[in-house]
């Protein structure tokens, strides 16, 4: 039997621009990861280098400069490494480097102009999360000038906010957002991840993504996928959750009945006549949420029993030391939700799908 | 049936410091990948970012400076993650950089003092290949200086050469360049990776991979393993083979049969009585090779296939443009000599041993 048979995806070469961390799974040490577990051949352009994410409140480390950035993307280009099937865009430091990675993007766009849905470009456009903006505030015009140009967008509530200029509060103004970011940036595909608005049937808890292809005449066709929330903070699900939907997304529309028509078609948007619940952006955020779900859930177990063994350690040597208990406490808790991905490889490649689309 | 009941390591931190390319395989973007894929959390600290390996003959990108590596370490430090089981360093660009790397091998290592076989340092001392140095003269001492306080090196007949300053021309001087450098350095464990000398039985195109755990009084315990060559330069193979000893050798220790014992000894070093063929170092070195053997024959078929049909188009348009076919046919040629690992994983997972470890 051939391995090769049973990978979601045909040959598929990525550009993956995200910051890197030596230690711990967030930004390209995560999806990179993901998307070589599931058979993409990824190339990581990293925009920083620091040895851990910025939850620990403290890291070192150096930022890429935009100069570095585009020079690296013109050595790609002059040794004709530069033919990527897809392209995932995630953390940017900074307008100028965000800038540069746009014009990466939009280069690769203008190669693959002759050769319809050749190329798709699935852009994390990371600015804030919960009300609080994380970038520098003229970050924000550039992601609203590079929306146009993207195939993907993956804003969480808050960014959605940012790029459709409308409060979301219920569902009418989600769909209204939704709706906006459609027309105002001709963006074929969105989702918005993790939704926190109650839904009628679901416990107060849950949390939703919510997506939308768009139709022939820019139209939202939306959809909703509730899942149970875990009671905790967990960095680089983010980055995890953009990563899988390039997989996924890939093999939803190679999987298509229509494939041949699909893949060949600007964008891979569906025909106005695909509903909602059966768009492939659908069928692939099914998939993600349940890799998502186990590999969360998993983290969050270990994470309980590591705290427990790390809490019993800090006390005993607080005792001795009377040492800054709780800034230890904070460093060992990020450390212990590190997302544990490399040794539950069954949950990104066969994850169980119990979330099913529903109607909005 | 749980998946983590099929990994091959308990969980392992393992630090790796080596060269990252955007694209392609080599270095640190293969090393990372095959020891998570294996089950180990890997903390990827980057020596240089460019953008393609140095075999395609162009490049852009820049080196991570001795001071940055150390402030990484550092970063990893002030926040308790440090904490590693396991360390693989590679390519160092400079002596500077190389002795910063040296100083936090020492220092896990002093960390680790108390605790008998907890942390364990394979070095790869690339320096060059079949009598070619390519690193500043400078690197070869500092090397020299840094093997005592490893606890398995990997240097290739040339490598070998340059530490034991034998010259090997046949088993005899082979034998003794490994003598003098267990009894020199007192380093533990020696593979040297493809050694190009006849073996009596085996065909003359065989290649063959030499391996010695020393015993209490430093005296060598060698072994061979003969397989056939792939008459094909790859790069990254290095890289790889590194990696996956780091695995298997973890492994190989954990599955012994004196497992707590010998993993709480200095250095996972066997008793006197185990014979060469018995020891952990064989075991591991066995499957790595099956590992390797599969990928690069996979590597090899494939690369066939994408140079005939790269050999066409290179000629149609040479036809029309008249241009520099030779480069352009260089670095699709290196393209297509790329590792292809992401889309075998079962040859990382479950290599079938077909070579086995012999007496000298």
């Amino acid at each position: 039997m051939n391995e090769e048979d049973h990978l979601p995806v045909p040959e598929t070469r990525v550009l993956a621009v995200a910051s890197h961390v030596v230690s711990g799974n967030v930004g390209n040490k995560i999806a990179v990861f993901s998307m070589q577990s599931l058979g993409c051949d990824v190339a990581a352009l990293n925009t920083v280098q620091f040895s851990n994410h910025t939850g620990y409140r403290q890291w070192t480390g150096t930022k890429v400069s935009a100069e570095e950035i585009t020079d690296l993307y013109r050595g790609l280009k002059q040794s004709y490494l530069d033919d990527f099937d897809m392209m995932l865009s995630g953390y940017i430091p900074g307008a100028p480097a965000l800038e540069a990675v746009g014009q990466i993007a939009q280069d690769l766009k203008r190669k693959a102009e002759a050769r319809s849905g050749s190329f798709f470009w699935v852009l994390d456009p990371v600015m804030g999360d919960n009300g609080n903006l994380y970038v520098a505030q003229e970050v924000v015009p550039v992601y609203r000038s590079l929306i146009e140009h993207a195939d993907l967008i993956l804003p969480n509530q808050f960014e959605a906010e940012l790029l459709s200029e409308v409060k979301i509060e219920d569902i009418s103004s989600l769909s209204r957002a939704i709706q906006v970011m459609h027309e105002r940036f001709g963006i074929p595909h969105i989702v918005i991840t993790s939704v926190s608005l109650t839904h009628p049937g679901h416990p107060v808890s849950s949390l939703s993504v919510v997506g939308s292809t768009m139709t022939s005449d820019r139209k939202a066709r939306a959809f909703k996928i509730v899942f149970p929330a875990i009671d905790c903070y967990f960095s680089g699900t983010g980055d995890m959750f953009a990563s899988l939907m390039v997989v996924r997304m890939r093999e939803a529309v190679w999987n298509n009945a229509e494939e041949n028509k699909l893949m060949a078609t600007e964008s891979w948007v569906s025909d106005d006549g695909v509903d909602a619940l059966d768009l492939p952006l659908a069928k692939a955020a099914e998939k993600v949420l349940a890799s998502m779900h186990e590999v969360l859930t998993k983290t969050s177990e270990a994470m309980d029993a590591e705290m427990k063994k790390a809490q019993g350690q800090a006390t005993a040597e607080t005792e001795k030391k009377n040492g800054d208990d709780g800034k230890r406490l904070h460093l060992l808790k990020s450390k212990a939700a590190e997302l544990r991905l490399v040794r539950h490889l069954d949950s990104l490649r066969h994850p169980k799908v119990d979330f099913r689309a529903e109607r909005m």
